[in-house]
């Protein structure tokens, strides 16, 4: 038995815990939590003056564009989609979006992120994942505007996602998404649906994350539809928002895919997710950075949804860091709202937690520190001034050190990051190549003329 | 001559330089900047990958607050502003405001803060910034709500302003700070600002930062008006708002006082900001946090104001980290204005640096990187993944980098923060002192019967 002891322990399913420790089984179980002096005996390891709390979830991100950072500056929300498409098919080699989900899982684990919800076009992020002994769920991306592309599209989905399951396991698991209403047409949507029911896989969605796409799904106008009848596609008024869309055709009852966004949520799309419980992962950092808008978190979790948190990828982010996207959270909605109410230090640790695992359907696994959990861990070292003055632990994470690395991660009791060092023993090597790539995609921009 | 060379240099002033130099005199000014390659004899100080720009400005601290983070997460605006009144009155003492003072300048120079605008009660920050060897002005403050109060608040601002002229610099400055319209009779401010224009002292007050404030200057009621009235204090209709009281006064001609906050600006503020050329501090972490709202940043500059960006006190932010104030004024217009183009990266730092200097009337000294100024310097490095993809030196700081300890800082030529330590060589003996007062107002607090 080993004793991970600390200056607070937040169990996050209940009240923090001053000079706390929990006890990690030989499995990788949580066998016990509470206050050092009643601990079970074990090999204790002393965290010192830090916060320890379960790891954190990342509901959204796109490991394998971790080498676009900061390459889309300038651009409108259709430019930088269609930039990022272009690298994607022109200059990115799988190579490169290898080298690039490492990065990724190499920053995030460093951030204290040891779950992922990954959207993939490529599936490398499962390879990343598996590497460097993290959590998650790659939902393997479908797109195909074109009605003609369907089977195609379902041929291919089918093959990645066999190819994916195959290299799966209980940590690492598979998903589907359909890319977004623009980039996927109907026919081709409840095919990849009813593909994911049958194969008894998670499904995600970008959903309401532009005003591009409701134009574009509310009235057949906008940058998006003037794109596919570019390409000689059909594009027509369709359904009021995304969410009208999943519950008329029936997915948002059957598969509860997770939203992914939301920021141009009304009332409307706030009620049907609460009615069809289909979870949300909310992006504020991404949203806002991208000038799409504040989306209605409170109302979100005022009507009951699932909710967590997500960096979406570093090309719109531009980081990897959960607990700095807990403290957007309720900068966003109190300013937006303001409300010194609005949303709460610990409400933020919780979607950063038990929010993101109830959102991806693992919290029965993990999200809280409670015994029988996998024993995914994260502490935070409250050194230096900004340590000063920790006396609520979640006022502490959510405002003081959100940010910071980890020092301390750990996922189903192995221990990944240790007194803040490196999350694996190639990361120099990782880090070099991430960097290589992210160099040749940034000349490719240059070359292409898009300037910086 | 010592020459300080990054893989970037920023001027802020000019675009980026790649593989650059900036050379510092014996007497601590910038005798040159440009291509490495094309820089004159000198030292070399090699900071390697890592991007070399101005000093950061905070333009609106409370220094001597600094003990007090965490401390006031569960209040509204009133609550938090009287228990904070009370805790400076009964609990911290003088060793207590000294040692929160330096304990602030040393975060501060820690996240590459080099010019501290102050406004204090105790005059405790001008200390610790000569102390530190920091930049700074530091604003006495004066309180007096009752017209009773006037000649005996008057003496004792000039007793302390005395006090604190007798100990200033040329690096650290002294100016006059009449708290705010409901804390300051408006013969007390008549005659603080008289004083100060008559000694040559700039002025900051702090102003439409709640919509308590408002409503105690345009009707006459709410938390403030209460509050006075039940002190026997006459309260009625003043003004359409502080900054219409300001010019109504004839200060806003004359003193042109720094703006603090103005988050609840109208139109009409902003115009009559860009008329009187007021600058504004304006502070987007604190302002969000205690939930006043969102300032009309992009209406200020489009309007020419000078504005700065300010992290206000460790009470309402919880840290003290310029860069971070810059992220997050650019997410919080982006995502109120849901437009992209709201602020850029490069707009964020320029508010961080010259937008400052400019705000504080030390735009001659510092703020932009060009022969002549002082040599304040703050540099970070690219280091980790979070450096992977810094082709935009000004995204890569206001994104990426933000919130990151600073890698090497200067003031005036003199090397403070060194490879990332420490900046002071008593830091550690300042942050136990810190930390122990930090425990001493939290103990009151409890005992106080807030709770937490």
């Amino acid at each position: 038995m080993r004793l991970i002891a600390a200056r607070w322990v937040v169990p996050v399913s209940a009240p923090p815990i001053a000079d706390g420790a929990v006890a990690v089984d030989g499995g990788g179980r949580i066998a016990w939590v509470g206050p050092r002096a009643d601990a079970p005996a074990g090999d204790v390891e002393e965290l010192g003056d830090a916060i320890l709390l379960p790891g954190l979830v990342n509901a959204h991100t796109h490991l394998e564009l971790t080498t676009m950072r900061g390459l889309l500056e300038d651009a409108d929300f259709f430019a930088w989609i269609r930039t990022l498409t272009r690298a994607r098919a022109e200059v990115l080699t799988d190579d490169d979006l290898r080298d690039a989900a490492r990065l990724g899982v190499l920053e995030g684990l460093a951030a204290g992120v040891t779950t992922y919800a990954d959207t993939s076009a490529s599936g490398a992020p499962l390879d990343a994942l598996l590497e460097c002994g993290a959590r998650g769920i790659v939902y393997q991306e479908v797109f195909g505007p074109d009605a003609a592309q369907r089977d195609d599209a379902m041929r291919g989905l089918r093959e990645r996602v066999a190819a994916l399951r195959a290299r799966a396991t209980p940590l690492v698991r598979v998903g589907v998404s359909p890319h977004a209403v623009y980039s996927v047409h109907e026919e081709l949507l409840l095919d990849a649906c009813a593909f994911a029911l049958g194969a008894g896989l998670p499904v995600a969605m970008h959903v309401s994350e532009s005003a591009a796409e409701i134009a574009f799904l509310r009235e057949g106008t906008g940058p998006f539809a003037d794109f596919l009848r570019g390409r000689g596609i059909a594009v027509g008024r369709r359904a009021h928002s995304p969410v009208h869309l999943l519950a008329e055709l029936g997915i948002a009852a059957t598969a509860r895919p997770l939203l992914i966004h939301g920021v141009r949520f009304d009332d409307s799309d706030v009620q049907l997710a609460a009615h069809y419980d289909c979870p949300v992962a909310h992006c504020p950092a991404s949203n806002a950075k991208l000038g799409h808008g504040v989306a209605p978190l409170r109302a979100l979790l005022d009507a009951g949804v699932r909710v967590g948190l997500g960096t979406d990828s570093v090309a719109s982010n531009n980081r990897l860091d959960l607990l700095d996207e807990a403290r957007t959270a309720v900068l966003q909605q109190r300013g937006a709202l303001a409300r010194a109410d609005a949303l709460s230090a610990a409400e933020a640790v919780a979607l950063a937690t038990i929010g993101g695992a109830r959102a991806l359907g693992l919290d029965a696994e993990v999200g809280t520190l409670e015994v029988g959990k996998a024993a995914d861990l994260a502490a935070w070292r409250l050194d230096g001034p900004r340590g000063v003055g920790a006396d609520d632990p979640a006022a502490a994470l959510a405002f003081a050190l959100a940010g910071r690395p980890a020092a301390h991660v750990e996922v189903a009791g192995r221990v990944l990051v240790r007194d803040g060092g490196p999350p694996h023993p190639d990361a120099a090597a990782i880090l070099a190549r991430g960097d290589a790539a992210a160099r040749g995609v940034s000349d490719w921009r240059r070359a292409a003329g898009g300037g910086r």
